[in-house]
This record gives structure tokens, sequence and C-alpha cells, in this order.
């Protein structure tokens, strides 16, 4: 099995080390992550500038390659031009902190297994909940099995799991559940502050509002302790809304009668 | 009514300027909109920097903030900090070049509809499907009347109108289309180049493989020149998918026999 490794905390992080000896045992493994952090980077792609591509090598327990852009640009360069022939399976991670609920939308890491998929490349996307977590060891357990699961029951082209594990040793997990994305969002506040010449600035900080209570959502069951593991997929067509708006008549938008003048 | 307008390509792109003008009619409105091109951002957010806000002035016709940051940022800060109280509606655009199919996920113009509709705001991302696109009027006038007509109607929170409309005169338009996100996706390229010091750099380029025929998707209704209007949201579960994999028995995943020592 040939295994391509990225995340969005770059390449020197904890987390995305404890990944890669955790699937060494069981497949050939490419990393190609970013230089440096690209946290809530979403799902962003490098098109203004070029990409710098280096060769990394960590403690020479692993080569690989750093990429100055996002998490998805290191999925499709390793992809298209870094790897000999596509990889089986795409994980990314291990993150430090949570993708849960409207994470999702924000998160690197999760844009590159969702890279992969769009690449229809099986793919997950692997977190702990805390980002000063310590000990990525049963997370990276938890991705290999996760990985050889994968190879035995496939997912359709299109679908990655997204899996939040959290940080808690071992005999303190209550189990894994399959779960679906949560509701719970951010509460944002920006911090306006004066910087040394005066001048205003703003930085973005807040708390998430924490609205999911059933355990079949991603962020309630981290949250009594589970692992979730959630299949997400790019399409982002609201399939009810595009039902109630037939009645819409949208072909008659310009000839309804409206009291401005330019229409 | 009250619309605060954003966009990906900039706060002095023609496009964001034809919005305001079509939308001033109908409704007070508020701009704030990067300084500079944020293009396939995703929906990135800035979070390891700070963010700066200037008044923009353009010519007097209208007054706007120019951040530092993504389009998802401009809704945030412009809604939390900038407006006095929250808009009745977020229109991002007018983007030049297509948003359709696979586009949806990289792109900043939507992800600026997205973060309203996560704020619960009801939220428009308009295109015109071509990067040098010169007219926008008739773009601007399929906005101010989406406007109202959402007004009346009313869309669920969390869901947003992705609208991209053909770079045709008025009279070449066949009408106006309810659709679903196609499945059209980039064959990528990574041109390999050599900079002036010897060194190697690679540039994204490709083309959009268009395997989208059926005209209730987004990316067959601007090729046969329709403007499409697609539902989206940003819950990424795959339902199906869910559905099929409680028989994974995901609670034993740890139980199973491996020829792995470590497991």
């Amino acid at each position: 099995m040939k295994i391509l490794v990225c995340n969005d905390d770059g390449i020197d992080a904890p987390g995305i080390y404890a990944l890669v000896l955790a699937l060494k045992e069981i497949a050939e493994v490419t990393v190609v992550a970013p230089i440096t952090e690209q946290s809530a980077v979403g799902h962003g792609i490098t098109m203004q500038i070029p990409l710098r591509v280096l060769k990394f090598n960590k403690n020479n327990e692993f080569f690989g390659y750093a990429v100055n852009g996002t998490p998805a640009d290191c999925v499709k360069i390793g992809i298209r031009n870094l790897m000999s022939e596509p990889p089986d399976l795409v994980i990314s991670g291990i993150n430090h902190g949570s993708n849960t609920a409207i994470n999702i939308i924000y998160s690197g890491t999760v844009s590159a297994a969702r890279e992969a998929a769009i690449m229809d490349v099986p793919a997950i996307a692997i977190s702990v909940t805390n980002h000063s977590a310590k000990n990525f060891q049963y997370a990276g357990k938890i991705a290999r099995h996760l990985a050889l699961k994968l190879f035995k029951k496939n997912i359709p082209p299109g679908t990655l799991l997204n899996v939040n594990v959290p940080d808690l040793p071992e005999n303190e997990i209550n189990g894994i559940r399959l779960t679906k994305q949560g509701k719970s969002k951010w509460d944002d506040i920006y911090e306006q502050r004066t910087d040394p010449y005066g001048r205003e600035y703003y930085w973005l900080t807040g708390s998430l509002l924490e609205v999911d209570t059933d355990l079949d959502t991603d962020q309630a069951s981290v949250r009594k302790n589970y692992v979730s593991v959630t299949p997400i997929h790019f399409d982002l067509t609201d399939y009810e809304t595009y039902e109630n708006m037939k009645n819409w008549e949208l072909e008659n938008l310009l000839n309804e009668k409206s009291k401005y003048p330019s229409d």
C-alpha cells in the first residue's frame, strides 16, 4: 500500500511525525507537507505565486517534501509531480486541535484530504482535540487501523473520512462512533488593539458555541470522549432547498414587476 | 434593506463596482472587501496575523472598507465590528470567472457568501463566466432581482445561492435555471520552470474537464448560455455513505486481528 501523508501544521510538527511512524509499518509512506503552519487556510490553492519544493529529512526516520503552499497544493503536486504513481490512500494530520462541526469548513487538514477525494483517491483527515496535544500515539493507531479497514471496505469516490480523537490516554476513550458533522460554530470576537506606531489592528479570537448534544454528531462525540468518524463529501448542493425552490419560477425572475427604475 | 457586499478580486475590481451600483437603488450598501486579489483562497480565515482595516472611497460613488485578509475575514469583521447592525443580505461578487462545479470548493467569492450563511445571514455569490469580462451590468441586474426575490421568499439559514452568469449580451442569454453543483473538475498541470538563479519552481495551470451535460447542473447550464442559480450549504456530511458505513462496526475497529506487531 502506498500512502501520501500531508498536514496543515507544517512538515516538522509532532502530529505528522507520529502519523508517519504509525503508518510506516503497513505502507510505503510519502510525505508532502507545508513548510510552515497553514491552519485555517480552508481549501485555498496557490495560483498567484510559484511553488517551491524542498527535500526534507526528519532524523533519518522519514524523508519527504516541504512545499511553500497550502495543504491542498501539497496533495495536488504530490500526486501530479512528486510521486511516481498515485497513492492508494491520502492521510492528512495528525492535526493539533479539533476539526469537528464548523471547523471542517476552515480546516487545512480536511482540505488536503478533500483534495485527494477530488482526485479520486480515498482519504482520511485525522485530528486530536487539543492544540497543545502531546501524545499522538493512540490517534496514530486509529489512523493505521482505519487505513487497513478502508482497504477492505472502500468508500465511494468523492467521499473522505474526517476523524477526531479526544486528547486522552487510550483507557479513558469510551469508544469509536460513526458521526455526522455537528452544528456548533464560533462566536467570533475581533480584539481591537493599537500597534507600537499608534495604528489600530484587529485580532480574531472567540469561542466555540457548543450546540451539539446528539452523540451522532462529531462535536458531541468527542466531548463525551468518543473517537468520531464522519464521512464527508464535496457536493455542496442543498438538495432540499433545490426542491423547494422549484416554485420560485426563476425563469421569470426578470419579468417580475419592480418599483425600481432600472429594472 | 441593508446589504453587505464583498468579493475576492479586491475592493477596486470592476465586478464589485458594478455590483454596488446595481444594488444602491434598492438598499443601503456597505462594502467590506480584500485590499488585494484573493482568488482561490477557499474558505481561509486569518488567525496568525492581525487584520488592518482601511477606509476606501471609489470616485465618491461608494465608500467602503478594505481589509488585508480573505473574503471570509471581510464578512466576519464586517458583520461583527464594522456595521452597526447585521445586514439583511450579503452579496459576494461580481466575480471575474466561473464558480461552477469544483470551483465552488476553491472560490473565495463563494466562501464570503458561505461565511454569511454560517452567521445566519442570507447570502448570494455571483460570478461572470470569463476572467476578462468587461460588462457586468446584466449580472448586476440579476443580483438586484435575486436580492428582491430572496427578501420575499427566504431561504433556510445555512443555505446560500451560488449564481453564474454567462459573459454575453443580455439578448444572447437563453434564460435562468435552478441548478445543482456539477462534477466537472480540473486536470491540473504543474509547469516546471527554472528561476534566474537556476532554482526549480512549479506553477499551477491546467484545464477544466467538462463532464457535465445535464442542464440541471451549473456547469452545463452556463455552457449553454443560461444563468445558473444553485442553492448550496455547508453541511458536508455524506449521508448516503453514513448509512452504508453502519455495517463497518467501527466500534470494533481496534479489536480486529491484524498482522502488524504494534496493533
